[in-house]
């Protein structure tokens, strides 16, 4: 086993050379790599730690089998329980990403469940919130602690690379080390805000998305043709259509002749359309390389415990409410505990899916138990419920009521270019089928997301509230100052 | 008017920095960019000879009017002809890419039309000929003494600006000091092959086609809102799907309703799946910013002689019959000029619209005379006839007969992954309807084709004509011979 880049279960803190990195993300192409040079932080952890993790890496797969019995509320089919089980050794999953929002609820998750998880992940997230001023309503620990926090809660061990899928030398390594049966990629820039900055926001999306995907795709083809990957992509490449959006493929009947086509894509920020891109890519290695791949076209996720997550605060995830990375309903809760109007964006009409973090990680892990065929490309639509935002506002306001709040909801000037008022009927039957049973958006699971809003209230910024970005005007020029 | 980087009609030979650049353009991250520092050459090169062309662009806009009258062929509209004199100076039209195949074809054409032409290049499809071991059939002439050749035959001034499109300072000084009226984007890696070599040829197609269209756009919202994006799109978009293809929208009834949506893409290979992403990025633009673009999704050009590059050799274009950057017709040209076997790649069904590069500059001509309203995002299918492989060997080897040549044809494995036999039917009727007047691919012109590879076919090595990469075999090492 090559020792490169792991750097789990040294005693170490977070490198001062990830946090102080002299490159930026933000400034375009002097900024879009980190860690990808010979000399990088992410070797250098690596070295300063290897001779102390060498005896860890060897109990690695006895830590898992070890582990205590799984505690969560999920129910499993059988064919997912020996998933995880089925040979000698548990089978392993590589999260991409593995420490943000979606990527640290499933990491989590998957290790509860008996797979061998590693984390990939250059934690540039984390980076975003420093130079935007922003923060997580929940505080968050380091990964390094996150990982060592469940290794002493459960017995299970979590390995961590640090570094970027775009360093093709670092991804390299990662995957012959770890040998992954599944990648689970959620290492992108994920907010559609965030491209719609400036210029240089907007390139950095669409070259870490569109390359480290290529990259992950080319170490699969290289290192680990039986690796199956599953990528998370957004109900967002669809668009608005005012036909049925089906699950990424529909069959069209033209001038007497019929064929099964990708669905088309209508995406609204460079953001999204970067997941557009990468869908793309990846149906063509299926066809070209035999590459098997699942891509989850996934809703606007919502809540922030899962059973994983909930067992220690340094367990916590991430919360966020700003007008960068904070998704609708999210947000509102966080407003409704602040006595801040919910901000709604023009009309209200807007509608999309929606899903309840317990079900990403419950989604993910069935796709993983079974996987796309070799050369198939799968599209699985991943939300359980539509609402358009006037109806969450709605929602919100009786929850908050129930609590005691008084919420006010304003609209405020659309920030971005989208249809307020339209037709959408997404289907969404694939991963039902494959045993999806769905946390539903209800009182009770408001009154939770209130009430653990209303826990954090006081470290609420409101100055971060209001959307600061515009699609219409936005610019050129860097913008240097957090926004 | 800014001087930095107009490098016209300076009398200095081309800048050693550009074809020894440290930096190879087939090394992934590292390569990605050329000239985009401020010590990069293009700058050097403005420098040196900011003093001595001051003169010259004075004297720019009268050297365009007082040019000779136009010799070319093709008729013209009223509409077109006054589109480039509609205002007491010419239109302005920069030619991204304006030192390639289409684009030096482009560049001269719009000159002769009375359109006032900078061309925009950073020279890099020279340097893949170097890197590759590969060079056009024609000897082609620098594009420095390209234009001084121009300017001299026809008193016309083509201003020069060497640089990458993906650098933003480059390129917007550019944008700043032209001021164009359109952009004609041919600045991308066009080749197939050359991004399936390896790894980093496939992230260098995919960073440089879609970071620099979405720069270009970027300059356009800054600096030209009224400009026109003529974008060089491809066919290959589109794939070969068992329904007709229309240009870039379908109407689609399903389930009850209705909705004209973005024709469905199939691109198979990492170029043509760049020019699909390029092609969302730009409709998003159009929509959010009310950018003006024509997506000419162009067909396979053949010939090599316009009415503008037959004036002297020194204008010559270049042919490309190698493996890697020649196209079928041309190559098979070639072929039978030599007495090599036309290499059909597999069964030789596989169906594709071809048109004569005279055509090209028309259709681009028609585009720009006839421009994109604000806002709107308009797809032209620019071909004009299609021919399967195997008809076009057929053609080739009876236009051979003619000429004593005796032809013969042989498959060789594909090495593409595509359909070798598929319905095939593009709709193409838009730039018809603009006044496209076609030539047609006839007995005449294939002998006029074949004469012009038997002059030159002294100059032909034989080691290029084979297909050297492999679409399933293609790997994540870096290929550092010459393919």
């Amino acid at each position: 086993m090559r020792m490169a880049h792991l750097v789990t279960n040294c005693s170490f803190s977070p490198s001062p050379a990830v946090k102080t990195h002299p490159k930026s993300p933000n400034c375009g192409h002097n900024s879009i790599r980190f860690q990808n040079s010979k000399s990088s932080s992410s070797s250098l952890i690596a070295k300063s730690c290897s001779k102390r993790s060498k005896k860890l890496y060897v109990t690695r797969a006895s830590a898992s089998v070890q582990a205590p019995a799984d505690k969560t509320q999920t129910p499993l089919t059988g064919s997912q329980q020996e998933s995880a089980h089925s040979s000698s050794k548990p089978k392993k999953v590589m999260v991409i990403g593995g420490d943000g929002y979606c990527g640290w609820a499933t990491a989590l998750h998957l290790s509860n469940k008996g797979y061998e998880v590693a984390i990939v992940d250059n934690l540039v997230r984390r980076l975003f919130d420093h130079q935007l001023g922003l923060d997580s309503l929940t505080p968050i620990a380091s990964i390094q602690n996150r990982i060592r926090r469940w290794k002493s809660l459960t017995g299970k061990t979590i390995q961590l690379f640090i570094g970027d899928i775009c360093d093709f030398e670092f991804l390299s390594e990662a995957f012959k080390s770890f040998e992954p049966d599944s990648a689970v990629h959620f290492g992108e820039q994920r907010s559609a805000p965030y491209s719609m900055i400036d210029r240089s926001r907007a390139v950095f999306t669409q070259h870490n998305n569109v390359i480290g995907t290529l990259n992950v795709l080319f170490a699969m083809k290289e290192f680990s043709q039986e690796c199956h990957l599953v990528k998370l992509g957004t109900m967002g490449e669809y668009g608005t259509p005012n036909i049925d959006i089906e699950e990424g493929f529909i069959t069209i009947t033209h001038n007497g002749r019929t064929d099964t086509l990708p669905y088309p894509k209508q995406a609204s920020s460079f953001y999204h359309l970067s997941k557009v891109h990468d869908s793309h890519n990846i149906a063509f290695t299926c066809k070209a390389w035999g590459i098997r791949a699942t891509d989850l076209n996934q809703g606007v996720v919502y809540g922030v415990r899962t059973d994983e997550t909930a067992m220690h605060e340094e367990l916590s995830n991430r919360l966020d409410y700003d007008g960068i990375f904070g998704t609708a309903l999210n947000r509102f809760c966080v407003q409704a505990a602040v006595g801040h109007p919910l901000t709604v964006y023009g009309k209200g009409g807007q509608t999309r899916g929606y899903l309840d973090i317990r079900d990403t990680v419950q989604c993910v892990e069935l796709a993983i138990a079974n996987p796309a065929k070799p050369g198939e490309f799968r599209v699985f639509n991943q939300f359980t419920e539509q609402f358009s935002v006037n109806e969450l506002a709605k929602l919100v306001t009786a929850a908050g009521a129930k609590l005691g709040l008084e919420v006010q909801t304003k609209s405020v000037p659309n920030p971005r270019v989208e249809a307020e008022e339209h037709y959408y009927n997404a289907k969404h039957s694939k991963l039902s089928e494959l045993g999806l049973v769905p946390h539903l958006l209800s009182d009770s699971l408001l009154d939770s997301l209130l009430n653990f809003a209303v826990q954090y209230k006081d470290r609420v910024d409101t100055a971060q509230i209001m959307p600061s970005v515009s699609w219409k005007k936005m610019g050129a020029k860097t913008k240097t100052l957090s926004v």
